[in-house]
C-alpha cells in the first residue's frame, strides 16, 4: 500500500471504507455463463497474485538506461532481451525486422539575425538531479520527417499553428508566405502546424514549448517538480500521419528490406519544409523581438512579455540538414496458442522505442505488459492456457510515426483480417485515473473490467474512482449511465493500424491525471523522473497490468465474445446527432456571419486604428438529408437489442459449440464491416468510417470522419456521398448482428 | 477627423459611407410634439456647432498639472478656476465646501522578513516620456481607509480575495487566521478584498497589479504602450462603500464643519485591518517565495513563475500608520433657472479630484462637462434657455468614496427628493464605443440620442457602432431588439447618492475599449498619457459631450418627460426572470453537490497525495412563492403600456399646460417609489430595490438585491420577505403609471 493511502485514510477516517468492498463476486461477466465466468474469476485472483511491482521498477531501469530510439544499439538489446524474456515466459516468440527511414539531423542551426543576434541552444542540460541526463548516444533535439533547407525570413507568431489561427492572422492582414512562423506546441497535433504552415507559404516551422503549457505556469520545473525547465525541448515526429503512418516510403506494404520504396521526395507524409523545435529559453529572445498587433487574449503564454504576431523584425534563419537513412526496426512478437481457438487472435501492445530516455512513454506502459506476459505465463504452465491464441507484440519505431505496428499489419493484413478478435494497446501511463478509448462494442467488457479493478490510494474500484472524478467536473451522465463511456480513438499510439486500417475492435488504456509534467519527450523523461513524479512505487503499474490482463483472459476465454452492441449504437448515435447538429449549427452561424457582414458590423466594431481585414461572405449552407442514416441507425439498434438479448439468453440456456464457433466469427467481422475499402476521401489508408483521426488535428479523434470533415470543409456533395456510405456501412453491421442473432436462435447455419 | 478615420478609408472604400447617413430627422423624439421636436434639434445642431476640442485639452492641461486630490492647493484652485467659468458662462454658481475624512499615510513599509529579506519600494518612478511623473506633492501609493497597523505573519496567495476565492482554500485546508494575504486586483472592488479577508482572519491585506490583468500580459507597457508597467501602483479607497458610501463618520448626513460626527473606531465603513497596495516588482519577491499548493489554474497571473498559495515560508511584515485628519471637500455646483419649469432639476455632474494626475480619472469626463455647460451658456445667452433648471455639478472627493457627491444629496435630500428630475453622472471617458447604464425609463431616450450622434471615426451613428459591436461579439438581441440595452448600475461613481440613496433616474455615460491601458489610478494617468492611448484630439471627448449635452437639453425641454415605461417592464421582467432560475439553479445545484458529497465523490476524485478537505453537505433549497411578483408584473406591463400609449396620444393630440405640469410630477416620482424608507437588509442607506451594488462584489451591479442577495446567502426567509417588499414596490410604481395615464385621459386632477 502507498505511503499516500495511509495519509488518505488518516484524513478521512473509516468512512470511505463504508462502501461496498467490490461486486466482484455478484456480478454478470459478459461473453461467459455462469460456470464460467466463475473459473474466469478464480484464474484472474490467480493472476493478479503474480504481480510484482519490482519487476516492473527493474526493467524500466534496464530499458531506459541509456538511448533507446531506432536504430540504437540498445534498443536492439532491448528487443533480444524482451524476446529472451517472453520465450522464458514460454511464448512462441521472434523478433521480425523491418527496414524503416529514420532521418537524423546532421546540422541544425536557429538564429535570429535581425534585430538583434541570438544563436538557439537546442540543447537540454545535465542535471545532477537526473542520472540519465548526461549519458552517451543521446539524441539531439529535432522532429522527425522535417525537410532539409536552409532559409531566412522574418518571423510571424501563429499561436497554435490551426487553420483557424490564420484565420485570425487574415482579419489581422497578416500573410505568412515567405515567412517563418513560430508555433507553440499544444492544440492540435505537432505535425499539424508545418503542415498548416506550409499550406499558407511559411519557409519554415518553428515549435517551442510554452511555460503556460507544461512549464512554470502549471507547476514547479524539473528537478524541484514535474514541469519542464527553461531549456527541455520537445522532440517528436512531424510526419503527415493523417494521411498514412508508418514507414513513409512504403504505405499499404510492409517496409521489408527488398520492399519497393518511393523515394524521399515522392512521399507525401515527409514535410515540405524545415521545421525544429526549442525550449522556452530558445524561443523567448525570438518572440521578444517581435512587434505588429499584440496576439489575442487565447494566444499569449506565460512568459514575461507582451505576445506580439509580427511580421519581424525579428528574422530568423532555420538551417536544418538530416541524414535520410533506413534504419533496422525490431518489433518482438510473442504467442502463445489458444487451446481452444488458435485462429481467434488477442493481441495486445505496446511500442517499445523511446525519444530520449523514454521512461514514461513508452517505459511505463512496456514494463506492465511484460509483467501481464509473465503472469499468463505462470497461469499456462499451471495448466491454464488462454482458450484464444493471445500475441504478445513490443512495437519498435512508434515514435516516428507508429512504424513497427503499422509495418506489422500491412506485412499481416490478410491474416490478422482473418484472425484477429481485439487488439489492446497501452502506452505512456501514470497514477491516477483509469481513462480507456476504444471500440465501442467493447465497452461494457471494459466497464466490468474496471469495477473489478482496485484503486492503490483509495481501495474502491477503478471504476468507482473515474466516475467520481466525471461526476466533480460536472459530467452529468456519470452517475445515471450504467457504463461510463469510453472515449472514441483518434490517433497517437499504436491501435491505428489496427482500428482503422484493418478494423480491428481495438481498446487503448492507461492511468493518469495525477502525473502530470513536462517531461514528454524530452531528455528527462527519465526513470528519475518517473520514479518521483509518474508513478512512484509502480502501483499504478501493476494496476494498468491488472486491467489489460483482465481485459485479455476474457477476450480470451469469454464464451460468446465479450462484446455488447447496445453501447455501440448509443455511442454512434450520439455522433450521427453530432454531425446532424453541426451542419444545422454551420448554417445558423453562417447566416449570423453574412448578416453580420452585409451590416458591415465586423468593420465597425474593429478599431479603425488598426489594421482590420472583414470577414467575406460565406456560401450559404444547405439542408441535406440524413434519412437513410437515420433508417440505418434505426435498424441497427433493433438489430443490436436482438443480439444481446439473444447472448444473453443463449449464456444462461447453453448454446452448442458449433453456435459458439459461429456466433464468435461474425463478431469477430463485425469491426471488419465498419470499414470500406476506398477510405476515406484523400487518405484511403484510412477505412474505418467511424473513427480516424482528424485531417486538421492530428491526434484528435474525428467520429464519422467522412461527414464530419466534408461538413467542416464545406464540401456539400462529398458530405451527402459519405451520409450514403456511412448508412450502406451500418446496414452490413446490422446484417450482421442479425445474422448472428439467427445463429444464436438456431434459425441459421453458418458458412 | 481623426487620422486613423482615413486610414479607414483607404482599406474600405466606399461601403462604409453606404449605410444611410442618418436618422435624426427623421426620427420621433421621445417627450416631444413634432414642432418642439423641430425647435429640439435646431437647438441640438446649434449645441454641437459650438464643440471645440481644443478646450478640452487646454482645460485638462491645466487640471492636471499638479496633483489635485482631496486637499490639495491645487484642487481648490481648480475649483475656484471652474466656478468662476461656470459663473462667466451664465451660472448661478457657488464652491459648497465640507470637512471629510481623508486619511494620509505617514508610515508605510512593507517588507519579507523569510526566507529571505525584501522590502518593497512602494514608489512610482520619474519618467521622462511623462511630463508630470515627477511633479511635487505627489500622493504616495496607499489604500484610503486601511486600518492603522503593525503586524506579521506568513503570507497566503488568495487570488482574487473574494468568499468563492476562500472556499477554494477551504478545499485545500488553508486558514488564513492570523496571517497576511495578498490579493490581485480584479474580480471585485478592491474594498471587497480586505472586508472579506478580515471576516476570515487575516491581519492585513496586501493588494497588487498581476501583469496578467493590466500589465505587459495585456499589451505594451508604459511608455512604450498604454499598460502598466513594472513600478505602477494601483491606489484607491478600500472604504466599505456597499455599507454606505460619502464620509465614514457621518452617513445619512452632511459632513459641515458642525456635523456630528462618529469617531473613526465607530465607523462601520473604515478598514479594520491594514491595506495597502503593491506594483508586481513589489509583490514578485513575495509570491516567489511561496510554497504548498500550486494556485488553481484560474488563479494564476502572468507572472513568470508557478503561483503558490502558501501559507508561507514567505512571511511578511506590513506596517502603516495614517494622520486621520478632516480635509475640505470643495464641490461646485452651478445652476441655470429653467424658464418655465425653474422646480424640476436635471443634474449633470462630474467628479474633479484625482487619485494622482487624474488625467482619464475624472480629468476627460470633467472637461467633456465644461464644453457641454459652455455651449449651453453660449445657447441660453442666444435666447435659447432651458425650460427646466440645469444644475452642473463638479464633486470633490469622489474618490475615497463618492464622499462629495454624498454629501451634498444628503445635505440637500428633501429639496431634491422634490424637484430632482435625473441625474446624469460622467466620469473618466476615453476612445471608442458608446457605454450606458443606468435607470431603465430612460432607456429609450438614451437610444435615441445615441442614434443622432456621429461617431468620430467610422461616420455612423454612436449607435450603430455599439450594436455593430454586440452584434459582433453575439449579443444576439444586438440586431433584433429596437434599443441597446443600457446597463443596471452598481456603484463606482457618483450616480449612487441620487439613484440609490435618493432614487433619482440616473444615467452614466462614458465611450471606451479603444483606450484600454493600466494608468487607472496611477501615478500615469496623466496629460501625456491620456493624449496618447486615451483619446488623442479629443474626439471622443466632444462626443461626450455632444451625447450627454442632448440628453440633459431633452430632460431640460421636453413636453411630457421622455421616459418610457415599457423598456423599463422589459428590463425589470428579465431580472425577475434571473431571481427565480437562481433559486432554481441553486436548488439544482444543491442536490447535485449534496449528491456527489454523499457518494464521497469529491474524496474519491481528489488526489490523495494532496491535502484535501470535501465540501459538506447543505441545506435543502426551498420552493418560495414569487406569485405576487409575477402578479405586480403583470399589473405593471398593463399600466405601462397604457401609460406609454397615452403619452404618444397626447404628444400627437395635444394636452393641457396642467396635465403636462401633473404628468410630469408624477412620472418625476416613480423612480422615488421604487425606494423604501427601511433600505436594503443591514445596509439602510441603499433604498433602491432595483439597482444596488453587490455586497461582496462592490462596483458590481445586483438586480433586485433583496431578493438575490438573500438567494445567494441562502437566506431563504429573508428571500420570501423581499419577494413580497419588491411586489409591493411594483404596484407602487404600476399605481403611480396609471394614474399617469388619467391625468392624460383627462379622469384624473392631480393634487
Amino acid at each position: 500500500m502507498p505511503h499516500q493511502t495511509r495519509t488518505l485514510i488518516a484524513i478521512l477516517g473509516p468512512l470511505l471504507w463504508l462502501a461496498p468492498p467490490s461486486q466482484a463476486q455478484e456480478a454478470p461477466m459478459l461473453g461467459f455463463t455462469s460456470e464460467s465466468a466463475e473459473a474466469q474469476r478464480q484464474l484472474e485472483a490467480l493472476f493478479d497474485e503474480q504481480m510484482n511491482r519490482d519487476n516492473l521498477r527493474e526493467w524500466m531501469q534496464r530499458i531506459t538506461s541509456e538511448p533507446f530510439y531506432v536504430g540504437t544499439p540498445h534498443n536492439k538489446e532491448n528487443a533480444e532481451w524482451v524476446a529472451d524474456l517472453f520465450r522464458e515466459w514460454g511464448y512462441d516468440t521472434e523478433i521480425v525486422e523491418y527496414q524503416v527511414l529514420f532521418p537524423k539531423p546532421r546540422i541544425r542551426e536557429v538564429e535570429m539575425v535581425a534585430p538583434e543576434y541570438y544563436r538557439a541552444l537546442l540543447a537540454e542540460p545535465v542535471l545532477d538531479a537526473d542520472a540519465t541526463s548526461g549519458v552517451d548516444g543521446r539524441l539531439p533535439t529535432y522532429n522527425a520527417y522535417s525537410a532539409d533547407g536552409d532559409v531566412t525570413g522574418e518571423l510571424v507568431y501563429v499561436n497554435q499553428g490551426t487553420p483557424d489561427d490564420y484565420e485570425e492572422l487574415d482579419r489581422r492582414g497578416i500573410d505568412v508566405r515567405g515567412k517563418i512562423v513560430i508555433a507553440r506546441y499544444g492544440g492540435s497535433w505537432r505535425g499539424i502546424k508545418p503542415k498548416v504552415a506550409h499550406e499558407h507559404g511559411a519557409l519554415a516551422t518553428i515549435l517551442y514549448s510554452d511555460p503556460r503549457d507544461d512549464g512554470y505556469f502549471q507547476g514547479d520545473v524539473y528537478p524541484d517538480g514535474p514541469y519542464k525547465m527553461a531549456q527541455g525541448v520537445q522532440r517528436g515526429s512531424v510526419m503527415d500521419m493523417p494521411v498514412y503512418p508508418g514507414d513513409p516510403l512504403t504505405p499499404f506494404v510492409a517496409a521489408t528490406a527488398d520492399a519497393e520504396r518511393m523515394t524521399v521526395e515522392e512521399s507525401p507524409t515527409i514535410m515540405k519544409i524545415p521545421v525544429i523545435p526549442l525550449s522556452y529559453s530558445d524561443a523567448l529572445p525570438l518572440l521578444r523581438a517581435l512587434t505588429g498587433p499584440v496576439a489575442p487574449q487565447a494566444w499569449r503564454g506565460a512568459l514575461p512579455i507582451t505576445y506580439h504576431l509580427g511580421p519581424g523584425p525579428a528574422t530568423v534563419r532555420v538551417h536544418l540538414e538530416f541524414d535520410w537513412n533506413l534504419e533496422p526496426a525490431y518489433n518482438v512478437i510473442a504467442r502463445m496458442e489458444g487451446s481452444e481457438y488458435p485462429d481467434e487472435w488477442i493481441i495486445r501492445g505496446n511500442h517499445r522505442d523511446g525519444w530520449a530516455m523514454g521512461a514514461a512513454d513508452p517505459a511505463s506502459g512496456h514494463v506492465a505488459m511484460m509483467e501481464e506476459a509473465r503472469a499468463i505465463g505462470v497461469l499456462a504452465r499451471g495448466g491454464q492456457r488462454p482458450k484464444r491464441t493471445i500475441v504478445f507484440t513490443s512495437w519498435d519505431a512508434e515514435e516516428p510515426g507508429l512504424i513497427g505496428s503499422t509495418e506489422w499489419v500491412e506485412h499481416h493484413a490478410d491474416e490478422l483480417r482473418e484472425k484477429a478478435v481485439a487488439y489492446i494497446n497501452t502506452d505512456g501511463s501514470g497514477r491516477g485515473f483509469l481513462n480507456i478509448g476504444g471500440s465501442h462494442t467493447l465497452e461494457r467488457m471494459a466497464n466490468e473490467v474496471a469495477r473489478d479493478v482496485e484503486d492503490p490510494q483509495t481501495g474502491v474500484s477503478v471504476w468507482q474512482r473515474t466516475q467520481a472524478r466525471r461526476a466533480v467536473s460536472g459530467n452529468a451522465e456519470a452517475t445515471t449511465r450504467p457504463d461510463l463511456r469510453i472515449s472514441p480513438l483518434g490517433s497517437g499510439s499504436d491501435y491505428t493500424p489496427f482500428l482503422q486500417h484493418l478494423g480491428v475492435a481495438s481498446l487503448n488504456v492507461s492511468y493518469g491525471g495525477e502525473n502530470r509534467g513536462g517531461s514528454y519527450h524530452s531528455q528527462y523523461d527519465s526513470f528519475d523522473h518517473y520514479t518521483r513524479f509518474g508513478d512512484p512505487g509502480f502501483y499504478y503499474g501493476v494496476t494498468l497490468a491488472k486491467t489489460t490482463g483482465r481485459m485479455t483472459l476474457r477476450l480470451a476465454n469469454a464464451d460468446v465474445l465479450p462484446m455488447r452492441f447496445a453501447n455501440f449504437v448509443d455511442n454512434v448515435s450520439l455522433y450521427v446527432e453530432e454531425v446532424i447538429e453541426l451542419l444545422d449549427e454551420t448554417r445558423t452561424s453562417t447566416e449570423r456571419e453574412n448578416e453580420l457582414v452585409e451590416m458591415n458590423a465586423y468593420v465597425l466594431a474593429a478599431d479603425p486604428t488598426q489594421t482590420y481585414v472583414p470577414p467575406t461572405a460565406k456560401d450559404e449552407v444547405p439542408y441535406l438529408s440524413f434519412a437513410s442514416l437515420q433508417n440505418a441507425m434505426r435498424e441497427i439498434e433493433r438489430s443490436a437489442n436482438t443480439l444481446d438479448g439473444e447472448i444473453r439468453r443463449v449464456l444462461e440456456s447453453g448454446l452448442t459449440r458449433a453456435q459458439q464457433a459461429d456466433v464468435n466469427q461474425v463478431l469477430i467481422s463485425t469491426e471488419r464491416l465498419m470499414t470500406n475499402d476506398e477510405g476515406l476521401p484523400r487518405r484511403p489508408w484510412f477505412r474505418h468510417q467511424i473513427y480516424a483521426p482528424g485531417f486538421y488535428t492530428g491526434y484528435g479523434v474525428k467520429t464519422l470522419p467522412g461527414i464530419r470533415e466534408a461538413i467542416e470543409q464545406r464540401n456539400w456533395e462529398e458530405a451527402s456521398e459519405q451520409i450514403e456510405l456511412v448508412a450502406d456501412m451500418l446496414i452490413r453491421v446490422s446484417d450482421a448482428l442479425e445474422r448472428a442473432a439467427r445463429i444464436l436462435e438456431g434459425n441459421e447455419i453458418a458458412q
